[in-house]
């Protein structure tokens, strides 16, 4: 019965487009007549002020992306760097169709508590074949910023856990936990920087600092942000005055955990795009990295690398912070977009443990 | 080329169940052994304490799960709430090997700025089809916590235009607004109830007060949480007391609303799943919403209610807010689960506006 009804109608492949254009060729202004009827009628379900055109996905091939108007475009956006093989790449359209997935897809599972059968293989083959160098554990999520908000409780969790040096927590964090205030919801930031872009939620968008009409209007928690180094190039030319932005950088960045923690409000995570992109292609040198650690070790505190736009590959390595020779793995790596799932890596010691017990055992 | 590269082994299809199994079939202890090799495995990758059992997707079909050691369990669970139609349906697999849809699911598209063609067309014959009463504005997310982050934003947006009075944000709101503090990012809170649950991002986690594992050790801004009416029953026997009930509730939502304001953190919306569910399947009376809506529009705060577990039919209607004849419409339903797509439904007033209108000119 399910074989008949699922009969994939294999004529259809053949309106996809199989080979990419040769050449771009606009037709129309842009949008042009289709997409503006499209728009006209969208606006009547959700604000399009920021609609550029509608497209034809299955037209689109490779690096082109086909409007509903027919004109051709060379896409340097992907989707928000989000498309690692192209539109309608046959690899990523085998996967879709491939029957093993299938079941996957369907049935949703809750992969916490009832994961599929040969979950920790399809793991290893897949996400942990990419991790970064000494990384061996992953947690798969969502989307990116659901990624960064879960590695931000990756961080807290491990701060509050040497904080207790190993003692369960009291009664009282346990109950004012659920009141939203402390010691439960500890008084704890996390360390951000200018022009950075981590997501929407309000976890992610505390750490984004790039345009207003992200953050206006909604509250925030405050927590700090310093200065992304601004390099000049050529580098051989600016070897001295980058070492210099760097160090004032990173001084920056000690004077803001200190007085955070003067102000009540500790550091437990220092969270950084490897590359700001969002905040126009800023790119910091290993030296600064290195640097970033070395005062995150010193502090106790987690380093989150925010991968979700720069990794898969986007820098000529897999990860971007690969080309920093950090000397230790980052405590979080965030992916997401390229990767086609969102998650995080992350060393041993920001693995949850005792509260999912504690659970387990009340 | 494509066709050739996507031919879909069909010969698969016979291996999955298409029957419903006929009763439940308990063979080992659960987990069993395959399952206990299994979680050995996967706790090399992360912390698989609630790891329950491991699950034959392929093989469980309808209302029957069947775990990698072959036992038949009748599932009340459904991978908590997100299977509409039990497991491998057949018009589910439908959809998802429907060439139509494959475009969409390998292009990734952007919606917000580059939808695909006939976007409206599928958002109305699909969302707005199943839309609440009186509702005709949608907007598509990934998952529920997100779901319930952007429709708080959609609130704060529309309380803060409200209080502007159609001026436009000053420049001190947009300067404030990237440095996290007010003005721009506005100390506005967001009424939740006891033992309710709305999702693990920051946003969501601080509306929720179940279980304290999901909030230890994390900070959260400090909303305001009034008690969820606990009703007696049977409903006619304990009418008198239920309406108490009720009043004394919504008293204290009247009661938090203007302490909140005192403390200089107005309430920008009232947050409640219809019933709630994480808390132990709590119903709330037609009387309580309508009384809640009331003092919403009293006090010009908008009422979301979350129906990302509740929504798609689970109550006997499609949504389970119906049940209360409420006058005028919530302000948002969030939905995600066994919508098969997360998102929310709002009224024309929480559409945004001006602030992506700026953004667009500037």
């Amino acid at each position: 019965a399910v074989s008949r009804e699922l009969r994939f109608p294999w004529s259809y492949l053949s309106t996809l487009a199989v080979t990419e254009p040769s050449s771009p060729a606009v037709k129309t202004a842009i949008p042009g007549p289709k997409s503006s009827t499209m728009k006209r009628d969208l606006n009547l379900i959700q604000n399009t002020d920021v609609v550029h055109f509608f497209v034809d996905y299955d037209r689109s091939m490779g690096n082109y992306i086909v409007d509903v108007d027919g004109n051709v475009l060379l896409d340097l956006f992907t989707q928000i760097a989000s498309i690692p093989l192209g539109y309608n790449h046959p690899r990523i359209m085998k996967v879709l169709t491939d029957p093993v997935n299938l079941a996957a897809f369907a049935n949703r599972p809750a992969l916490g508590m009832y994961p599929p059968s040969e979950f920790a293989q399809i793991l290893s083959e897949t996400l942990l074949s990419v991790a970064p160098r000494g990384i061996n554990q992953v947690q798969t999520m969502a989307c990116g910023a659901c990624s960064v908000e879960h590695a931000l409780k990756g961080a807290f969790m491990a701060y509050r856990r040497r904080e207790r040096g190993g003692s369960p927590p009291t009664q009282e964090e346990i109950e004012t936990s659920l009141l939203n205030t402390p010691p439960g919801c500890p008084k704890l930031s996390v360390l951000s920087f200018k022009n950075a872009f981590h997501g929407r939620t309000m976890g992610a968008l505390a750490l984004s600092h790039t345009k207003w009409v992200h953050k206006l209007d909604f509250p925030s928690p405050c927590w700090p942000f310093a200065t992304f180094p601004s390099l000049k190039y050529p580098l051989e030319e600016f070897a001295d005055e980058n070492n210099a932005e760097d160090a004032r950088c990173l001084a920056e960045v000690q004077d803001k955990i200190a007085s955070a923690k003067r102000a009540g409000q500790p550091v437990a995570c220092v969270a950084t795009e490897p590359m700001q992109c969002e905040g126009g292609d800023r790119y910091g040198s290993p030296n600064f990295f290195q640097g970033l650690q070395d005062i995150c070790q010193e502090n106790g505190i987690a380093l989150l690398l925010d991968e979700v736009q720069t990794g898969a590959g986007a820098s000529g390595k897999f990860w971007l912070h690969e080309h920093f020779y950090l000397r230790d793995p980052p405590n979080l790596v965030t992916f997401a977009k390229k990767m086609l799932t969102g998650g995080f890596y992350y060393t041993p010691d920001m693995r949850p443990s005792e509260a999912i017990v504690e659970w387990m055992d009340s």
